[in-house]
């Protein structure tokens, strides 16, 4: 990407391993996150460029001589963030803040929407997946490396339980995989804002029992409607703007809590009212999701939740650009990249 | 209070029964809120002036015909906020949230800065004390209507936790009582963030462990260097400026929670570097001090622990104007009002 609608395909030196503890994972599956879609519309012109993407699948096809538990062969997730796994913070879970980590797709550590990446400390930052290359669920297992361990982390950060009454805001990838979260975690009523019908569709596939399609105050108060009057216990907010936080914090019921996952784009937030009267919660961050792969997989193997369906397009590393332009003009919710 | 620096004693018409759910009171000890300086410093002249006070212990003196659980002769403890103690929020604990509560000192419900208050919800509102006035655990009782419910809410809402550290910002009553609840819910270190000898000395004796007297970012830096450079997990922020937010959140470590307050004097706060990135919860508000005087009142009875030492100072009602002099002027760190 070199700046806001400028994306190319471009053939860049051979990815290869530069640390002993970095392993070379071959591509076989990526994707398109909707926070790509920031600098997609923001970005000022860079030369050289940034090579995006910071989700995949791949096999791994070599190791530096310090990596231990992956090996050549194997078939691996990537998290969005590396970490070493081994610090205060990791062994904590949270592996976003990892001491020595930190994110691909920048100058250091190029992206995943490419034929390879390294992947640095890649004994703490990849998965192992006890599934071939060539597996049917591979977009749900895809899902891991983000998108759907970020709805899930926003649905942990909302204190999401049974019997509560969560909302999502937000239509994306990241809300439905919400609601597949919020469902799983024992929502008994959830609450989707969003616009899209196709979206809304599978949102109400994933478990949404409410559609609010207003915006603003009005969405607000729609909410209070369908609760009593006083809003919902938690509020997975999937979007980042300014007006999306406001409308989570709008919507929460006092004493409840908004998770937030999408990457705040404006810098301040309303401190006092209602977040503060109403003993509101604000949490969550870019979520640890090498810590949910672990709790998720299972339910994915199994077939009990089905993340990978937020994929409704598939194409191959030259379409990547329209795969961009798609994805930021609403044609398709999110596009997987097969190679 | 007529407007800033404005304090006067006034005869008045006597507090009186209006609704069948109301008590009434004749307040036999109540104090000055550090929330009170806030309106000492900015408030408007006004014309009448507001009667302030939202703490006080008292004895019924009559109660309405709807009134089933307090009696006439009941020594009390009013919480700062009134509750019917039957809505959803109450039965959740939340009663500063009540849908049918409200707060002392404004011009419907005035305040216990008084020789006697109406108490609307009484049977929701008042907790009966089991022992005499003039017991000598008195103002560690008082405390429970506010300083103490307070401090300890921040510790809770700070998810303070054995074997945690913790970091108190504000060196005020709130911030002292919210020392006495970070040690009481088990914390295994304790920072204190001010900078007055007298205050941090009872601090100490409250089980301060550390004592920062820098700020902003030296503050933040001082508290990094005694955590590895990590923050502590749980923050107490007893202040309520933008400043003292934004160093609450600075030495939070990454996944720890700020509990916050202090009433917000500043409308905005960062929403992005670091409580986002660093997934840190913000989390706090008006303390449901009702849902705690179960909690803490045996405490206080069995003298675990000592909220009342916070009063350095004890004046008669016609003192108040030079108590908020004094506390305004950190003569004083809390006074207490003797009937």
């Amino acid at each position: 990407m070199y700046g806001a609608g400028d994306v190319r395909i471009e053939t860049v030196p051979d990815a290869r391993l530069s640390e002993p503890t970095d392993a070379l994972v071959r591509v076989t599956a990526a994707c398109i996150c909707g926070s790509d879609l920031w600098p997609y519309n923001q970005m000022e012109h860079a030369d050289p460029g940034r090579r995006m993407g910071h989700e995949a699948v791949g096999v791994v096809e070599a190791v530096g001589v310090e990596v231990r538990t992956v090996k050549v062969g194997d078939l691996v997730v990537m998290p969005f963030a590396y970490s070493d796994g081994s610090c205060e913070l990791c062994i904590e879970g949270l592996q976003t803040s990892c001491i020595h980590g930190g994110f691909f797709g920048t100058s250091d550590v190029p992206g995943a929407q490419a034929e390879a990446v390294r992947i640095p400390l890649a004994d703490g930052t990849l998965f192992v997946l006890p599934v071939g290359e060539d597996d049917a669920l591979m977009p749900s297992l895809l899902t891991l490396s983000d998108v759907m361990g970020t709805g899930h982390h926003a649905a942990v950060a909302a204190q999401v339980g049974h019997g509560k009454t969560a909302a999502v805001v937000g239509d994306g990838a990241v809300g439905l995989c919400g609601v597949i979260a919020a469902r799983r975690l024992g929502a008994e009523r959830i609450i989707m804002l969003g616009r899209h019908p196709d979206r809304i569709a599978l949102a109400k596939e994933f478990g949404a029992t409410d559609v609010v399609s207003e915006r603003g105050d009005e969405a607000v108060e729609r909410v209070r409607e369908l609760t009593g009057g006083l809003g919902v216990h938690a509020v997975l907010e999937c979007v980042g703007l300014g007006q999306s936080m406001r409308t989570a914090i709008g919507i929460a019921r006092p004493g409840g809590a908004v998770g937030r996952v999408g990457v705040p784009q404006d810098e301040a937030m309303s401190a006092s009212q209602p977040a503060f009267y109403d003993n509101i919660t604000v949490s969550g961050g870019p979520a640890p999701v090498r810590a949910y792969i672990e709790e998720l997989l299972p339910d994915v193997l199994e077939g009990r939740i089905e993340p990978g369906r937020v994929f409704d397009r598939v194409i191959g590393l030259e379409d990547v650009p329209d795969g961009y332009r798609a994805m930021n003009e609403r044609e398709a919710i999110k596009v997987l990249i097969e190679l």
